[in-house]
């Protein structure tokens, strides 16, 4: 199948790989510059991208969410005729998926969500995509997720919004499964044992309940940094467990692992706390506890 | 090797079925009726274990936590002689583990602590264990432990105690994961979509983050019944999570993801709760906002 790529970042250039590698004729195009290649066509605009394409084409959008991923669909927006197909594969929430299905909708132009797990190395080697959309067109564009998903690893998720959605409350697992473990690793280096990090996880790795591709990412950290000396525990997010939280409170959902998991990122991007200070000074004052100065 | 096994329960009875494949000689016994079998042999009582093995012995116990456990290692201390081994496998606290190991070691008899993982099918086909104990023993009962656990799936943790410790952990990591899997289902549960969770399930064990063996044990859940309907959500707990947290406290770690999945499962043992009772009656006092009555 024919199939134009904006974006040839990290995910997008992998994907247009996996793509061509399964016998799809890929045309992608990116802002940056990006490394040139036999397997797939590179060319200079998403115009070009467009004017390449046979109708009815179908375009996959690879870029950040937020402003970058607005500019390319509102462009592909206009530029698209009907019969076409979009596909946004980016960390887009899911509200806006909504909202531009119903856009591209009116201009008979079909908009897929596809939420996209496992990393560049997925991206590469076989994905797992969870793809909301119209219904109609998506056996048109079914043999792409099979192509690069790995086996048994895509799934039409039902109308637009369902597929961000379903990725959304993905990484807010995700952030909980990560607090767990990191938690109890936490409780081992303060234990009275001494155990190898490395050692742990390569175990609990082979038939414990705990096994998964996360334990497994932490059995590589540690053989490359036994202590995990190198780093600080500075907790960075990206937006998917903030707005899985935001979901669970506007669908009053009682969710608190995944909002404190969420809470301690926040937590770990600060030295010191106001509401440390505010604690410590009240036991000052109703009992004369000692502060810590400044 | 010649094996002692006290307790042929759901695990026991298993562990000993996988032993007896890997050519090991396989003594046990049990206080209720068990099922003969021509895979090993089945004698009345703990004495007669004792005397049927060959001198220095191995012996494994594999009962319940608590009181069973404790009774078991009491006439084990008194009937074994010095050179002999006992492994407790069983998922006792840590701390008594650690006071065992030196009522042995008095008695020149090595014991080890083993944390089992795997459940039922673990002990029958390949389980993980984390085995804590005299060091200088631990070549001669670690054939053992490469025979009975799946490949890679065993470890050394160090002195006495730090078997149970590590096990321990694992566990509490367990709620935490368990805990975060559970609130995603349940903010899809009730987000407008319409999943068909066994094959969300399904679809993140290929390829996500979030792929594991409990997103496994997830998907078949809901593939048995789509909207576990036929079961209410009480969450039981057989008290390593707490363990781990009443650890986390006595180490002052924060693991208040683990701490909190330990919290929920107390919650929902409860059909309505004194808390709440508490907090309608002051909204009512100081707002005058209705209360719901009995």
């Amino acid at each position: 199948m024919q199939i134009g790529l904006i974006g040839l970042g990290k995910m997008g250039y992998n994907l247009a790989l996996n793509l061509s590698d399964h016998g799809h004729n890929v045309v992608g195009t990116d802002a940056g510059n990006v490394e040139a290649t036999s397997k797939f066509e590179i060319v200079p605009t998403l115009e070009d991208v467009v004017n390449s394409l046979e109708t009815p084409r179908v375009v996959w959008a690879m870029v950040p969410a937020g402003d970058i991923t607005e500019a390319v669909l509102a462009e592909l927006l206009e530029k698209l005729e009907p019969g076409d197909i979009v596909i946004d594969g980016g960390n887009s929430n899911y509200k806006l998926s909504v909202a531009r299905a119903e856009q591209f909708s009116a201009k008979g132009i079909a908009f897929f969500d596809c939420g996209t797990s496992g990393g560049t190395e997925g991206a590469r080697n076989g994905a797992c995509t969870m793809v909301g959309g119209d219904a109609d067109a998506w056996p048109t564009i079914e043999p792409i997720f099979k192509d690069l998903s790995v086996e048994n690893g895509y799934l039409y998720t039902g109308p637009a919004g369902s597929g961000h959605f379903l990725k959304m409350i993905h990484n807010g697992i995700e952030y909980g499964m990560m607090q767990a473990i990191a938690e109890g690793f936490d409780i081992l280096e303060k234990s009275p044992f001494d155990y190898d990090y490395e050692q742990v996880a390569r175990v609990w790795n082979h038939g414990s309940v705990v096994r998964s591709w996360l334990m497994e990412l932490t059995e590589n950290a540690f053989s490359k940094d036994a202590k995990l000396d190198d780093i600080r525990g500075v907790m960075h997010s990206s937006g998917e467990g903030k707005w899985t939280v935001e979901t669970a409170l506007e669908l009053q959902a009682a969710a608190p692992v995944i909002a404190m998991s969420l809470m301690m990122r926040y937590r770990s991007l600060e030295d010191d706390t106001f509401s440390g200070k505010v604690v410590a000074a009240l036991r000052n004052e109703f009992g004369g506890h000692a502060v810590v100065k400044k």
